[in-house]
């Protein structure tokens, strides 16, 4: 892979698709304490008198027509200054490890090598630049303020500014407004987010702000069980197939639909400049797993993996700008023969090479041995911890299991030595757990690890539909996000089967947006329901356009709307093509509505109240 | 529509398109206590030493190779002799309804009507002729006996063949046989399902077995929640689009990919001609909502709606063999007036057609004032309620309502009278419901309908993914299938938007059979876990034909894996395109396994010991 025609090309692609604002929506900035901190959200704009409704937006300045975009110079760097400012950093002659070094000096890369002027930052010798040690310290960073803005999404400014709007305004306002009561097994969701909240959520770690101090370019955004859920999206080619450009390009695209993180697991060629293309162009959190690229520094031997390789492979991605961290330091010795009776065995990537590792030195796990050591790096740069799973079910038989739930009390154990150095830990969980299993693991998760947040790949609840893994995993991520799980790691439809292109991307993000959503209103997240309730209006009045542009995809709803009433009539019909004109229940009903205001006032104040008595009854 | 060549040419589609077993699939047949009682199963074979795997089959005598397939003429009648033998029933002249007479008598609907030369039959006086009946009477019918074969699918043979095969036969089975501990939430599923266990669930009208006397073509299936979760497909054109053919096309399509049973949603013209030749090319039961045909018969004015011509559609459809009608008799007057200030009001077209007849004349619901009339025409055919939830919610906001409350209360009150006349009934239930709210409509329904049977759409755990809505709903479906629902009705991806294809067809069912099975996996159904470690196995063992072929679509996974890996060497390779060979955990695993079996037997030991240890710590 070079800088070939192809390779342009896609560069020219991504400008193209990536850049452009979804239908009838504006990228607005909500302003903080100072100029320089501009909250980005995405407003959508309504038919008629309807105010428009704001939704959260992770897409960063590629929907932003006011944005200048080239991917070959990178994004601006919002956080810069907060960084520089706090004077505890100091910026470096250059790549301060080894293979950085090497790759800069390979002439060979030029070509191909993201042209990067900036040099690398760390900590100052003693100092510690996690968020985690800055909110232990009472300290309330811009990123903090940035991503309490961001949670509340202007809600309570949205619903006053509509009461302001006199009647008709305040009954908006009150049918937006609308809300079940949640259960959120013991989350504590505040009615507003301050700084102050995610400060405290932070100190006690219960939520986490991957934000490496070499990655300006980030929005920041939060992790915690009583913050709203969030999507992680899997990149990264493979020997077999892709290129840095494809990589890139599904990164822009996996934002655009709503991943707040991208994982880039590229195990293929060219990982470090890969990588330096995705972190300079991506506003969200990048996470890798360092010991894919430490195996093939080591051409795939596991037994030859050292830590000295793996160290100089930590400082490397950290000051490449890596966020969070794969780090499988619960695969221990002793439990890998847990494994051996197993349906599926060892199904993480990361978890097999340790577990080689550890069985051909019949020695521990290195990762556990040097953790304390890992952490000096990760205070160092603020890289958070995604403490692997190294040893989850790849079936459901193997769900919750000795193999598991012992990594998963080391992983508990591993969580308190990097708090005492005020790193910041998310916990990976599994996998594939039937549904009735689902719980027991989320509650074992929050007593071992003491809250902190966890991070779960699925779970996929069957086996049985490759082709469809993002199905079987989205009705498990849905239910482990309302019992308390903070980020869901998606599932695209080519898992287990092969690599997932563009398209397989959208629709794993797509899948876990609605999973995360449904377990915010499960939660009771406030406002949570606002973009629903707007939807199901748009829906009853028959205002298509809305109907679609509220939804998480307007295009595919667009699309599928045409198939069979393409004409622009079509849109402001009061019937589809499901019934028909005559049989639209909802054309019914409103006539219904008018009838009952009209012919049966008094005797619906008389209705309503035996309906209202039967429905005292049947509540339990 | 007519027997143009299009139609034609549809036909032949049919044809080529359904009759074809699935890869690796053949049809085999179980025969019970008498030789015309022959249960179909699909067995699917797998490579090397691995005994074929046994799955439930819904297709019919499509995936047959030995059956003759010509819709012109319909299938074959094993239900013939056991409705004849029965001596309770007696061959009519023609048909007893004014509209079927009509339509039969109209010259031009000749060329495109089903040539049926069957009479239609009718319970002798006095007779009545339900399931229900039979089985309160102590009678175990060919019926019952059929479904108990059928829902065991030769477990008990199965393991007990491979442990017949030595000591690598005795592992398999211990395998295969490996299942998680269910919670099911009050349902007792017996480890295997006796005939006697079948009579009892449908006496106590905890399970319905849908078999109309006219529809001999049926292969008869149960729904009730200590059986299998079941799946509905809905079709059925609008008066928008669509065709005969292609309605029939689309129930061959919907039975292929597993669905249980059909719902003719016709609201277009030729209705009854569309009904003749679905039901007369259907293995499985066929349900309608008859209020659309007699809506369309007042040309579509719901306050002309009249008892006679309601009376009359219901003959008309019993004696085509249609096996279960929604009857919206619970939308009383008295709720109407309730879902005026919903977020979406009326969403159900049966419900909203009767809500206007009722405001209209001022008048209780014609269905309610004469539910009794209706059982007697149902007992005469053996045709089972689906009670219809009219006033489901249509938005999140408006779930578990006064309205939709009160309606299901009102359904459990006809069920008791439903039951007086020994008609086997179901009851429909929502729609959109947040996760949260799910158990409580379960466990209400549950009570106040005295356990029959609940048939639900969905329900949709958020209303903001138009163009998704087989997952917002399969999401919805796993739980409530867990919970307890029995049937569940699929939701396809044009939900909200247009009339489904072919594609949607399958989409949507292949989302329902993963929700059905993850709750079966949930309730803990014995056995329905062999798949899952087959497939797993399989998976693990770098069996790629047999992980396609075991899975819920053999076609999609084949063509996703061979996008990447297209080659034949590849579907024997140890690693697909995900991972590439330097990183395919499992290959990795194997090496570790082997590795515990040599070098670490004795540490094995008393490592396993730390871990059990370690296990039973955990475990809460």
């Amino acid at each position: 892979m070079n800088a070939n025609p192809k390779f342009l090309a896609e560069q020219a692609e991504v400008d193209s698709a990536a850049v452009a604002p979804l239908p009838n929506s504006r990228k607005i900035y909500v302003t903080g304490s100072r100029p320089d901190l501009r909250v980005p959200m995405r407003e959508i704009s309504l038919h008629g008198e309807n105010a428009p409704v704001t939704v959260y937006d992770c897409s960063g300045a590629y929907t932003d027509p006011d944005a200048k975009i080239d991917i070959r110079s990178g994004l601006g760097t919002p956080r810069a200054a907060w960084i520089a400012e706090r004077n505890d950093t100091e910026l470096l002659d250059g790549p301060s490890s080894d293979y950085g070094r090497q790759r800069l000096a390979d002439a060979e890369l030029d070509a191909l090598r993201f042209k990067l002027h900036r040099k690398p930052r760390r900590a100052l010798a003693g100092r510690n630049v996690t968020q985690m040690h800055y909110a232990r310290q009472g300290i309330i960073t811009p990123e903090m303020e940035y991503v309490a803005i961001r949670e509340n999404l202007r809600r309570k400014e949205y619903l006053a500014s509509l009461r302001a709007q006199g009647e008709k305004g305040a009954r908006m306002a009150d049918l937006l407004g609308r809300q079940h009561r949640g259960e959120s097994f013991g989350a504590s969701i505040p009615d507003e987010i301050t700084p102050e909240f995610v400060r405290d959520e932070i100190a006690r770690g219960r939520a986490i702000i991957p934000a490496n101090i070499n990655h300006p370019e980030l929005e920041p955004m939060i992790i915690g069980r009583n913050f709203l859920v969030k999507v992680n999206a899997n990149i990264g080619n493979s020997a077999v197939t892709s290129s840095i450009g494809e990589e890139v390009e599904k990164m822009t695209w996996a934002i655009r639909w709503g991943g707040d993180t991208v994982m880039d697991l590229s195990t293929g060629k060219h990982i470090h400049e890969t990588r330096e293309w995705i972190v300079r162009n991506s506003p969200v959190p990048i996470g890798t797993v360092p010991i894919y690229q430490a195996l093939e520094k080591v051409n795939g031997k596991a037994e030859d993996l050292t830590w000295e390789i793996f160290r100089d492979t930590l400082i490397e991605q950290a000051e490449q700008g890596v966020d969070y961290f794969t780090i499988h330091a619960g695969v221990l010795l002793r439990y890998v023969p847990l494994t051996a009776n197993r349906m599926t065995g060892i199904v993480s990537r990361g978890g097999s090479i340790m577990a080689k590792w550890c069985l051909a030195h019949h020695q521990e796990n290195f990762l556990y041995t040097h953790f304390e050591d890992i952490c000096q790096i990760m205070k160092a740069y603020d890289v958070s911890f995604s403490l692997g799973d190294g040893l989850r079910p790849g079936s459901v038989w193997d769900a919750n299991d000795a193999a598991q739930l012992g990594e998963l009390k080391t992983l508990g154990e591993l969580t308190q030595i990097a708090w005492k150095h005020d790193v910041q830990v998310m916990i990976e969980g599994p996998g594939h757990v039937p549904m009735q299993l689902i719980k027991e693991n989320m509650d074992l998760q929050l007593e071992q690890c003491s809250e902190a947040p966890f991070y779960t790949l699925g779970p996929l609840t069957t086996d049985i539909a490759p082709g469809y893994d993002h199905i079987t995993s989205g009705i498990g991520a849905a239910q482990i996000g309302w019992y308390g799980t903070a980020m869901l790691c998606y599932v695209t439809p080519k898992e287990h089967l092969g690599l997932p292109n563009k398209a397989d991307v959208k629709e794993g993000i797509i899948t876990y947006k609605i999973a995360a959503h449904a377990a915010d209103l499960a939660k009771g997240h406030p406002g949570a329901q606002i973009r629903d309730n707007a939807l199901s209006l748009a829906r009853f009045e028959f205002r298509w356009e809305d109907q679609f542009n509220l939804g998480l995809d307007p295009d595919r709803a667009r699309e599928y709307h045409d198939e069979t009433l393409p004409k622009d009539s079509a849109k402001v019909a009061h019937f589809c093509s499901m019934c028909g004109p005559h049989f639209c229940s909802m054309k019914i009903t409103q006539e219904v509505r008018e009838y009952a205001a009209k012919g049966m006032q008094e005797k619906s104040i008389e209705f309503v109240k035996n309906g209202a008595q039967i429905y005292r009854e049947q509540q339990p």
